[in-house]
């Protein structure tokens, strides 16, 4: 089954303490899309100006992604510029150019209404809440967020939350969000506002994932060497959404709405096996700037990564 | 197997922001021992002064620790005072007296000395080198160490490195004895300074094994509240070295040492299944001040929790 991608379409200007690109394929709508696309069609929603490199465009069209609902409007492509530190854990925004994406006005193509899984990757909430008011409900809503609107857009945020089946975000934010300092009690918060499941995810600690009663700890690829962290979020999230679109097929028929559109009730291990994928696809993208690394990975190459996953989490019962 | 665990004994302040407690029972050798003794025989080497409760010391007699190697001589026992800050992962220390730990000069008893498994717990590694000098080489030697020791006794760690099998050190630590950020070079670098195993403990994002070529993470169990996470990391050290004596039995012939006294080839599945006991100690340790937790735990709830580890940490492969 498709996912429906929202969310930004940048030209991002990135400097690590090794090296710096600029006017790079960015955005975390880029991202998920092609994170997503390993596993399943993508409909794609974003706008980009009219000096958006078509190599860009063909990109994605080269992948399962449907361009239907992508704006190219008169004007400069959204561009943000951002430079890490040593460690490449911290981030300092260096600049960021609206452009075009300051009235970015989300409107879904009419074959894109019905799309059964959606991914509202990280934008402004409002602009999340507009795409899903357009859809008739999907059968699972994934939504992605970040600091800065839990800072400017907290109210229109928890109104998503009501509305979405599962949240992801970073333990900074989750904090942020609950003012809990554990991440377990933050986990169980966030559930209260609204969402079944929630995944925080913690970098080079890997990731949590919080069901009704149900808990997952997923550790990180042990990398030796990170490039570019930029976009690992995003990819987590396209390849987590991805991976439960394409395996729609596995949930058992009890767990299936009763009305014709309605949440699904997914099998928790497959939502564990989706954060793995996600992972997954993370681990690699931060591997070289930009998603350059995407560009060549193949379907062996994260079959083989999801095997070390298991590998590196797995030990025996007691005897 | 028994495992001789040597290190501090001391009486400890706590103050939490929930609570503050005096003359508390701990040091690294108190909390390892006991947690060591919940899977196998301790011999204990260490020192307390006159005031040092007999209650303690009746504590230790009632698990299956023998005290023969404990000195308890004319003076103060060694008082340590903390505070832990609002989110109990940071800690400053108020105050430490040393007292009678200041000339502690561990000798161990005759029938010590071919102890087969060997935890050297957190004392200063002149003392840990001091130890291992006086022993038949054991099948199996943990260290554990602090950030203090990198500081100010570097040389005399980097000796003792060289004839250990394992690390154990948190997080800061590791990248503090190496420069590296990367926690996954840090492991490596690490393990070319001697030990064949070493083991990151990251507090509440579970910690990290590596080996020659293999690597596990392990997740950390879900606290919702911590009371005190004083000794966490002794008590799964301990954990950690009691399990493996306890199955010694478990290694195959081809890995045992040619001589008569050597290092033995622990099968990498039970390096895996110990560092979880080692975490399942530590998250029952730090539920409350100092070792209550442990004086009523029982082997079901260590069972228990084991398990809750595995469905944590589970995930199927793919189809």
């Amino acid at each position: 089954m498709p996912v429906l991608v929202v969310g930004s379409i940048a030209l991002d200007t990135v400097k690590t303490p090794i090296a710096e690109h600029a006017d790079l394929l960015g955005g975390s709508a880029s991202y998920a899309a092609v994170g997503a696309s390993f596993f399943t069609p993508v409909n794609l929603v974003g706008v980009v100006g009219d000096d958006f490199p078509k190599a860009h465009i063909d990109y994605f069209g080269s992948r399962q992604i449907d361009l239907a609902g992508l704006q190219v409007v008169p004007g400069k492509t959204f561009r943000w510029s951002g430079e890490y530190m040593w460690d490449l854990n911290t981030r300092e925004t260096r600049s960021v150019e609206l452009n075009v994406f300051e009235h970015f006005n989300p409107t879904l193509p009419d074959h894109y209404k019905a799309t059964p899984y959606l991914l509202l990757a990280n934008i402004g909430p409002n602009l999340q809440n507009h795409v899903l008011d357009q859809m008739t409900r999907p059968r699972f809503i994934i939504a992605d967020t970040m600091d800065l609107w839990i800072n400017i857009a907290l109210d229109e945020l928890l109104r998503l939350l009501k509305r979405v089946d599962m949240l992801i975000l970073n333990d900074g934010e989750a904090r942020q969000l609950t003012k809990e300092t554990s991440l377990i009690r933050a986990g169980a918060r966030i559930r209260a506002m609204g969402p079944k499941y929630v995944v925080i995810k913690k970098g080079e600690h890997g990731s949590l994932l919080f069901g009704d009663g149900q808990f997952f700890s997923c550790g990180a690829y042990p990398l030796e060497d990170i490039h570019d962290p930029t976009g690992a979020g995003d990819t987590f999230a396209g390849g987590l959404a991805g991976y439960l679109a394409a395996h729609d097929a596995s949930i058992p028929l009890a767990a299936q709405p009763t009305s014709a559109s309605g949440p699904v009730d997914i099998p928790w291990n497959t939502l564990c096996k989706a954060v793995v994928q996600g992972s997954v696809l993370a681990s690699y993208n931060v591997e070289a700037f930009s998603l350059e690394r995407l560009r060549s990975l193949t379907e062996e190459d994260i079959r083989t990564r999801y095997e070390v996953f298991r590998t590196m989490s797995h030990f025996e019962q007691l005897a």
